[in-house]
């Protein structure tokens, strides 16, 4: 829903970037850089994305590596973009603004990169922030240690409220955030935390460890980035020190990079739910589309052949009769219906930790208990309707009770194999939606058919 | 992955927890307050969702309305449970809580309760915070106002830093963030923003109105959830400010509400695309959880009945060449599957507002293509597998030619659906997976069994 205001919004951002784009045009430098630096990085990058490269080129000339840092900060754009971006600007104006750049995001777009290109630009880059990069970049995706920053600002605790606050003037420009403020002892440990809020409202002659909280949650530098998150979340933090094994600090990681580490794993679950190997980015062109689905798609189709090769085996109950072909859909699809949200509740229950807190037997007895209700319901509703429909009782009652079988067991398998799998380090969303759906055909099949030509006898041809 | 601080962390909570509990059974209320005070919000709310209801009554007793305002916020319980744990209270100190929580917290445990209690509690509280409180009941849910909180610090352009500093010290302790500022003219409309970290590196004496961003990024008090979050993680604030459609400022959304918004509003997708209703919390009984699911597999049941009904008007086929059943579940199964996968990037594009920015109809020439793509892999694939399988040359072309057909239209279908949705103003997430799969059951089943009657005699019995 799109109100006034929102329209309005929208219009000034228009207006702004028309101005803009005319000043570049126009070779107006002093002007465009005067509105330019005006806007937020975010918009900033927004404008840039819709250059072409020649105009580009002249935004490059225009603003220097440091400003051009805070801009690239911002720019979302395909990973495989990046490098093209920087080829547009020469490597020492590249390598300039990389080293400007907060240590995990030049981190973020390096690892776009070939690693040649990665040397190159880090031999040209000044030594410190060579350094804080390479550092970086040892460490394994999707843990603490790839998305912190190494630009926290650390005291000791024989400081004084205004020394802290002297430090914290000086060091504002280059840390990514100074509301809290880390505090080590003589090893470089983390002994204490102050939130800047704190210190605002405490005597200036006050000793820092008088006013320090001493139970600092942090993270190990290994641990996943989810459970990061869940930390920054519970825990309402704007940013968590990183740690190693001896409680060093090793670096921070604010809440906006957890922002989009929640968007990345919500994007994650969801993909594998629907069978899609990576949704991250809207491809720009049917072939890649195909190539992420297809992968699930033949994965299912050589189980679909199962499930087909399994009804073959009853041809002659099929045969017999034909109309027993008619609720295979049916009943499969309920299989496969019951089975998916069992599994969405077991992955996001493991995922959001909920489940850590009770035991597994307790989810699987109740998602038993669960099947039994879903089953019964929906299997005397079945029964009913078959009756009623083809006026024949036993078609009714096999109907009937191969649903209420099958949703039990599909119930269970929904749940089962996902704790399983979580048992075994793998990560349960891998078991996708298509893939608990093919398993419950062919379970569902099983049970339909095989009671069918146990009672074939009872069944009208 | 837990590694030694992990496993070693939990230990030492555990020890803390043990110990004040003891505290608690042994009536040691000085003993209990050091350590319990020591503890952060949302550890204090951990132990405390632990005790039992006998205990916790001592809690109640030891801690001030204020103290227990701030676990309060941070206690994540069962949305009914909210009524019995302030039941345990006494009407004055559950009042006198709330009036000392933020206002957008209160509110959030107040929309759990009935009206006459919320009516009751709402007397009992001192006036301003009652008056807060109902300003903010008013909202409809989803809204940014229902999240925003009004205890935020505005103060005049006209004043210098060194007023605005003694202004936030004032105010710091009842502001939900301090970092941001916010400046308004003699009307409270919105004029400008100033971060804490801009004023502590100004001097003393320069006016605000000098070192203000005028250009404020902000919100409508009428904006869906959603839009905020974006907002937020876009620009990597660490709040926003909430505006009327004059700009009068009316609130602030801090980042760890936005936080909470994301995860509800990916769980939201997910359960939907899995076909569940509402999977918020793990529920605890069988009961809860099958009435959650039962409204989607009854639908999916009535769905499927008309697949049923569809495969029966083919029933003169498939006596004549009951082969054909076998392959039922294989096509609905790939048609299923591709739809989702269609559903799933629309959505998803839909909900991160990646697909805002180009045609609808870009994306359903480029799913077009990819449904062709996927569609002849898949169909030259089958029809090698049955022609070998069953060495019948046309029974292979046909379940071919229907995967391949299917596969295109079930693509399309999946995308075409939720933008449909979507230009209706109905959240698109609601055409869940099962509901797109039952669709792509039927239309799959109509090409098969359409082009299976067509050429019949082309297939041997």
């Amino acid at each position: 829903m799109r109100d006034q205001k929102e329209k309005l919004d929208e219009r000034t951002y228009q207006m702004d970037f028309d101005m803009l784009k005319l000043a570049l045009l126009n070779d107006e430098m002093d002007k465009f850089r005067e509105e330019f630096l005006e806007l937020h990085p975010y918009d900033q990058a927004t404008f840039f994305k819709e250059l072409d490269e020649e105009i580009r080129a002249k935004v490059y000339h225009y603003l220097s590596p440091e400003e051009m840092a805070s801009l690239f900060e911002n720019l979302e754009i395909e990973e495989d973009e990046y490098r093209d971006v920087l080829a547009e600007m020469t490597p020492d104006y590249a390598a300039d603004m990389l080293s400007n750049m907060y240590a995990d995001d030049a981190v973020d777009v390096l690892n776009e990169l070939d690693k040649d290109q990665v040397a190159s630009y880090l031999t040209i880059m000044d030594d410190e922030a060579a350094q804080e990069i390479k550092d970086l970049l040892h460490y394994e995706e999707y843990t603490a240690g790839s998305i912190m920053t190494t630009e926290f600002i650390a005291i000791s605790k024989n400081q004084t409220v205004r020394s802290a606050m002297t430090i914290l003037r000086n060091e504002a420009p280059r840390a990514e955030t100074i509301y809290y403020i880390y505090v080590v002892d003589e090893d470089r440990c983390l002994a204490g935390v102050i939130s800047l809020r704190d210190l605002i409202v405490s005597d200036d002659d006050t000793f820092i460890s008088d006013i320090m909280n001493d139970r600092v949650v942090s993270v190990s530098v290994s641990e996943d980035q989810e459970e990061v998150a869940k930390k920054i979340r519970d825990y309402n933090f704007l940013a968590v020190p990183v740690v190693d094994f001896q409680d060093h600090l090793l670096g921070i990681i604010t809440v906006d990079d957890i922002v989009d580490v929640m968007d990345e794993e919500a994007s994650d679950d969801y993909s594998k739910l629907a069978g899609v190997s990576d949704m991250d980015t809207i491809d720009r062109s049917p072939m890649s589309n195909a190539r992420k689905r297809l992968p699930w798609l033949i994965i299912l189709l050589f189980l679909g052949m199962m499930t087909a090769s399994l009804i073959g085996k009853f041809e002659e109950t099929l045969n017999k009769v034909a109309i027993l072909a008619t609720f295979i859909p049916l009943i499969a699809g309920m299989a496969g219906n019951t089975g998916t949200q069992a599994l969405a509740v077991a992955v996001r229950g493991i995922a959001t930790g909920d489940l850590q807190k009770e035991s597994k037997l307790k989810l699987i007895i109740r998602e038993a208990g669960t099947g039994f209700i879903t089953g019964t319901t929906c299997g005397i509703l079945v029964m009913f309707i078959v009756f009623f429909w083809q006026h024949d009782f036993f078609l009714g009652l096999l109907v009937g009770v191969s649903i209420f079988s099958t949703l039990i067991v599909a119930t269970l398998a929904g749940s089962f194999i996902p704790l399983l799998m979580h048992r075994f380090n793998i990560d349960p969303a891998v078991a996708s939606g298509p893939f608990i759906t093919t398993i419950n055909d062919i379970i569902s099949i099983l049970i339909y058919f095989g009671m069918a030509t146990m009672f074939m006898n009872y069944l009208s041809p």
